[in-house]
């Protein structure tokens, strides 16, 4: 089968792999779509050793595995894991510490035309959501994780920062808790999309120091949370949304006068993603920037990298 | 009066300074007492821009103010705040955005033969505490902040990282709450303070990775940042309790993948601090490490700069 294949840096389209025998416990997925996300760009950038197939937001059709599931059209959750480790045992399977991950550690991931995950990681995908629309699932649970995280209500001040494809997201799903929302970013058109929603954009200059009860840093950059960190008032949280390349240099002494609470926040619930897309509550469709076979997919990733590109989706079958 | 002076990172005894005329609602404060900690230290070396008398830990008596407190004993908060500003009005006075902070921030301290401070700020200290032990009321209020902030409970691996002064008194209160808590530090005379009143104790070397729940850092350096960072568990809390000199390099990435919380922590609640030296269930003694009158105070500082050194005491009248 085809396959974006990742080694020593280097991204390759391959034709001559074998398609996976998927072992017992786990199914065979036929890749519909899969889109590229910020994390595929830093680890083709070296940030964090893989090699082998990478991608790890996918919507497919389910070849073999349990009669429900064969012919089904799926999600699937990107962690695999032991079942009986400690995180596994107390109801924090996204933190098992025997976990492969679906194109990120130690498992082949999505950019293919088959993928393998854990029957238990499978989710049918309701008829009414496209199959474009499904690939978002797995950043749209990501965004999700910050309301199991925080306690969030209506009367919240909340910034966030980055109006990329997680920002984009992030902000949506805040938007539906009603509390009072500002979404900060670099690109008017990309701020525009949020706007159409009824939700308050400003370019990232306009923040205002100690203004916000809580701020969502998404852009991944030192530049992005220092104005998540100014914005903050005493005693404020900040969730720390996306990886960073390298370290952040933060002073932590104004941490520990104002008291503020840093929050990393990383996977998130499917069932909640896949029913906010099934009632429209969340739009995906604005954040497709393009679509190409698996064959231009290296076309694509570069693409992907762009300045100013959304979301880029590959059509795999 | 006699006082110890803080300009332009120079420490001087003066002997001329004016005793302070209270304005209305502050009381004039004879000192006994005062502790020398690391923010004086930090402050002396110049990390933050302040001028005047230096110091924040005493205990002294009433001399001007009202009825009820005159000639009594008393400690005092040092936070004076402005009683209107959001913070104020919700409770969280110590983070008023117009406060001055005793011997901190444009306010003069207690490193001298009197200071002022409003009414409000001061706690009457009960007859059994010696004057030198409620000198600790200040820093153990601050220790008792972690509980204020964190849910902790019996079943929970806490680390406690640092031997020193504020190590010592965040164990004590640890130590109340019955969680399996383990402090580490780099003097084996300190630890033995703690493994004395049955604390569980060893060098920072022996801590195992991802094995608490909740860490705190009471160093104030990169390398206690670093112990109780590798600490911890995913979805574990680190609890910053120090300052630090210049900005700390944080794997900001970690703490996403791990979904660490950190929180600044700072000044906590007098009337329970009282209440445990009062009771004896914290014991400050063996942190005395010598007392010094006022006119030998640089000498005084010079020792509490010096390794290993606990608690200084100055004694002032
Ligand atoms: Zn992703
Ligand atoms: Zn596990
Ligand atoms: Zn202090
Ligand atoms: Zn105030």
């Amino acid at each position: 089968m085809k396959g974006l294949w990742l080694e020593n840096n280097q991204l390759q389209l391959r034709t001559n792999i074998a398609i996976p025998e998927p072992p017992s416990e786990e199914a065979l997925v036929r890749v519909l779509y899969a889109g590229i996300c910020n994390t595929d760009l830093e680890l083709k950038r070296g940030y964090y050793p893989y090699t082998g197939i990478l991608g790890h937001e996918f919507v497919g059709i389910v070849e073999q595995g349990p009669e429900h599931l064969v012919n089904q059209r799926v999600v699937g959750e990107i962690n695999a894991v032991c079942g009986h480790c400690r995180f596994c045992r107390t109801g924090q399977p996204t933190h098992c510490e025997n976990r492969t991950v679906l194109g990120i550690v130690n498992r082949h991931g999505a950019f293919a035309e088959y993928l393998c995950l854990p029957v238990e990681n499978l989710h049918p995908v309701p008829d009414n959501v496209p199959s474009e629309v499904a690939t978002f699932t797995e950043p749209l649970a990501a965004a999700l994780e910050i309301q199991q995280q925080v306690a969030l209500s209506a009367n919240d001040r909340v910034l966030v920062v980055g109006d990329g494809k997680l920002g984009q997201l992030v902000a949506q799903t805040l938007a539906l808790i009603g509390c009072e929302l500002l979404v900060v970013g670099r690109h008017r058109e990309k701020l525009a999309n949020l706007e159409a929603r009824g939700i308050k954009t400003d370019l990232a200059e306009a923040v205002k120091d100690r203004a916000f009860d809580i701020s969502v840093e998404c852009t991944g950059n030192a530049e992005g949370f220092a104005i998540a960190r100014r914005a903050l008032r005493p005693r404020g949280t900040l969730v720390l949304k996306s990886t960073y390349a390298g370290n952040l240099n933060i002073d932590a002494s104004s941490l520990v006068v104002d008291e503020i609470t840093l929050i990393g926040s990383r996977c998130g619930p499917f069932p909640a993603a896949l029913q906010l897309l099934a009632t429209g509550q969340v739009d995906v469709q604005p954040l497709i920037h393009g679509r190409y076979p698996l064959s231009e997919g290296l076309l694509a990733f570069e693409l992907a990298q762009r300045r100013g590109v959304l979301k880029v989706l590959l059509e795999i079958s």
